[in-house]
């Protein structure tokens, strides 16, 4: 028992242990390997099944040992939000990386730079002109071209350059020196969480229409695209009816959480990927009849999604709330009264930023914690 | 430029030069120094004029430097959240502190018996005669005793043990030999963040009579608590009045943020400190009209207390608004167009939590990075 110890060594002598994960110190990230190994295989047999390449979204699992996962799968690569998370996944040997966020400041294009010299895949995006010149220039004085995706905005603003407006900046890019025009990428992420089945398909397709109509203006202007790049969770088996992507960026796949469970939750639907991360929570304090204490608050969960669902552990019906910085509160009624040391286990409200609060995750199978595994990409935001 | 580089490398090169926190990587973490400085002076002059003293809440910093300044200004030592934390403060230097939320299981006693044996002065708190056995045993076994507080429940029933039941859990920590008894925590943190003045100092007052009446009750059994410990930046200037805390667990004074300063913002207020922490974020895309997006969103503010509010560097008016996982949206209106590069400074919604996503501050004076600290206790929630 150490002094400052890591969150890999707080629980390393539990590897191994029959029951070891029902004594993790906590608040622990756990994944059931079972369930990860399965959504991968589901996802990679979906997207051979209808032809369309896979690269998954890292930025929601922000691990080496996943992304590695995902490429044994079939995947062409993997996706990086941020600069510095793609550092720390190609750092890990990861050979194949989009970073879907615009890289802009001129330190960052010098990073950028530096790590497309060290790999052997990177690919950026960029969705102005201002920046393209930018981006052009630096990767001309490095002396090797820099991959890049247009990036269009598929109408919510949020990043990329409209369909309508997309042709000089894509030709200007196409016709810099210092970058390969790769293609387009597309990420249409207002549509991933809407609960109709029949506005999300309606949603997505006349997103990717727009795309495919930007595609063939594109092509007849001597401009095809390679890549074009998209698609999320939400519209994993709608996408690729469209037959305008060539790959998916899906990434929310390999946990799952209560906001993309929700999605399917209604009549007649099942969420198609089954939820492997869990947040590990211990009772700390039960002093009042109906009300149990635990240590996971806002510094142990995302709170943009509302609070976890309670998965195991708690009486039925009981109900998680966060009751500050450090505490959860669960709040149940019935015979059996939680104690302190009791360990309850909750669904995330919210994967990825989630993910982004643990340094590691606990890899277990059958109540016995098999491996843990680096959150390399963690706080890796710039 | 490197490859996989830690956020200390990230901006280390611009330490020191002028105008370098314009150039920061973002979204970084940002102290002005000066303010820091001030609010940490404030605090002290405060505690040292009402004859109360100081044990600073190392959940807000979690930062062995930030903790240092405050001992060196008076501070007793200071608390820490968890005991994940306080392992990575002892490490680093810190030698009193205070765990305030219970430790319960038997692994976790087993590090918190390990950490006081290493140092020099260590308390832990307990509402429950079970724990109080166990935390005894496992001392007496470690040949050190443990000082105790028994933590009292202020009205929220988060942790605690209600006053009109304490005394004889007070009893048995006063009786074991492998435990000391030190005295009585009571924090009441649902009186922190009352808007109205009056209401705020009723509720602490009232919560603080009861426990001066335990203390009494206590006193005339042969118990009287040495140390009574609670507190908050909300009440600092309230609980001294009581005559019942004989030292202060503030917390978020030294950085302030959204949340606290609206507690000050009535008509005739004014925030007693100073805010001197700060979210810096870049703008990344900006091909809308009145719309800039950053890459500052749920990854990089807790958002349990809504949307930051903009410092400087975006039209007077502007209103920011999480964007997604990854990114920040900035609404604005006027002459002068928000472009992709553009530094926006925010004030963070709640310290704490938002803390906890980074692993370094970046200490600035003047737009002078003047230095980089760790922040050792991030993710220590365990």
């Amino acid at each position: 028992m150490g002094f400052g110890m890591t969150a890999q060594a707080l629980n390393e002598n539990l590897i191994g242990v029959p029951g070891g994960q029902a004594m993790l110190q906590t608040p622990a990230l756990v994944i059931d390997l079972d369930a990860l190994e399965r959504n991968i295989a589901a996802m990679a047999a979906h997207a051979k099944k209808y032809g369309i390449a896979l690269r998954p979204h890292a930025k929601t699992h922000k691990s080496v040992e996943i992304a590695k996962l995902q490429i044994a799968a079939g995947a062409l690569g993997v996706c990086c939000a941020k600069l510095g998370e793609a550092e720390a996944l190609a750092a890990g040997g990861i050979p194949s990386i989009l970073v879907t966020s615009p890289v802009v400041t001129d330190r960052g294009i010098a990073r950028l730079i530096a790590l497309n010299a060290r790999m052997k895949d990177l690919m950026a995006v960029c969705d102005n002109a201002e920046t393209a010149k930018k981006l052009d220039a630096a990767a001309r004085e490095s002396g090797k071209r820099l991959k890049i995706l247009v990036d269009i905005d598929p109408g919510m603003g949020r990043t990329g350059i409209r369909p309508e407006l997309a042709e000089p900046l894509v030709r200007q890019v196409a016709e810099s020196r210092g970058l390969e025009y790769a293609g387009l990428q597309c990420y249409a992420g207002q549509v991933q969480h809407m609960e109709s089945p029949n506005e999300r398909r309606a949603a997505s397709l006349n997103a990717l229409k727009e795309l495919g109509a930007l595609r063939d203006r594109l092509k007849a202007g001597g401009l095809a695209p390679k890549i074009l790049s998209g698609g999320g969770t939400g519209t994993f088996d709608i996408d690729p009816d469209a037959r305008v992507l060539t790959e998916l960026q899906v990434g929310s796949y390999v946990f799952m959480d209560k906001q993309y469970n929700d999605v399917w939750e209604k009549p007649g639907d099942r969420p198609p990927f089954a939820t492997s991360l869990f947040v590990q929570t211990t009772v700390i304090s039960a002093n009042r009849d109906g009300l149990a204490t635990t240590d996971a608050g806002f510094k142990s969960f995302a709170t943009d999604a509302g609070p976890p669902a309670i998965a195991h552990g708690a009486p039925d019906g009981a109900n998680y709330f966060f009751f500050g910085d450090e505490q959860g509160g669960i709040f149940y009624s019935g015979d059996r009264k939680l104690k302190p040391g009791d360990v309850v286990s909750c669904i995330v409200p919210h994967c990825d930023p989630t993910v982004n609060l643990y340094d590691v995750y606990h890899g277990v199978r059958g109540g016995r914690l098999e491996t843990i595994w680096a959150i390399e990409g963690r706080g890796r935001a710039a």
